[in-house]
């Protein structure tokens, strides 16, 4: 399963492509999108959506894992993070690809091991899981990739559970 | 000048279309899209975006006017309502039309006199100003089409002031 992680933003948007199957993950593509703050926000979200368009194009991903916006954190920055989310909703689901939401919690509980972990561990351990030699730049692109790493493995944990479940039903 | 006016929202998006120069505003059209709760967030948005392209096809606005949405009101339904103001926007810029976004205060202000002005004051002024027969419903309805009137009218106010700069400048 290919996954693209999307941490929202419109400053920065985190774009992260990892393809995995069981105890695995592999990194296929991380970048950053940047739309200029001086530009009207109907311009940036049109620049962002081509990029999307493009990023969604050229690594095919099966999944959209997008990052739960809270309406109660970084109040200043919660609008334009939730504009930018509901760009990347719209492409996904334009495409007919399932959008999953993950709160930063799970995400960093997926990776971690604790939903508290600060922005470095995330970061240490999407470049151990992934092997990479250093640790992707800026936070935004490591987020991402920790959004499709934790999609990958809850994703998995639930196919488990669901084959379990057969299982027991035999 | 033709004005779109969005009250945006997923359960229900106010769209009002209201034409006009100095001191006269017509309603050409006023309806209110609602998207199924029980849809997936992305479903919905492409949804609204359907419904919305529909709207500026037949209706050909010159701008369209979105209400300016804060995130420290209603944190409940705040997410929802700037996916749906994005949506707008996006839809708005694809089609080279000028976005404004205006404040509910400046909304009130424009068609009451008062910028703390109840629901009811404001769909009673909007009867009034369009010279309807009964008041528009729901309240979505109303406040999109106060929205369309108070970008109109701060529109004419602005070209006024222009105006007038101009003349002192000769």
């Amino acid at each position: 399963m290919r996954v693209l992680g999307v941490d929202p933003g419109l400053t920065r948007c985190g774009l992260g492509v990892v393809e995995g199957r069981a105890g695995r993950a592999t990194m296929v593509a991380v970048g950053v999108v940047r739309t200029p703050s001086a530009a009207a926000t109907g311009e940036r979200l049109v620049y962002l959506e081509q990029e999307l368009e493009t990023w969604l194009d050229r690594f095919a991903p099966d999944v959209v894992a997008i990052e739960r916006v809270f309406a109660d954190v970084n109040v200043a920055s919660v609008m334009t993070t939730a504009h930018a989310s509901a760009i990347a909703m719209l492409a996904a689901t334009k495409r007919g690809l399932p959008v999953h939401l993950h709160t930063p919690t799970e995400v960093k509980a997926a990776v971690t091991g604790s939903g508290r972990a600060d922005k470095a561990q995330v970061a240490t351990m999407v470049t151990r899981i992934l092997a990479l030699d250093t640790a992707p730049k800026p936070a935004d692109a490591a987020d991402a990739l920790a959004l499709a790493i934790c999609h990958l493995w809850r994703g998995q944990a639930e196919n488990r559970l669901t084959a379990l479940a057969a299982g027991s039903r035999r």
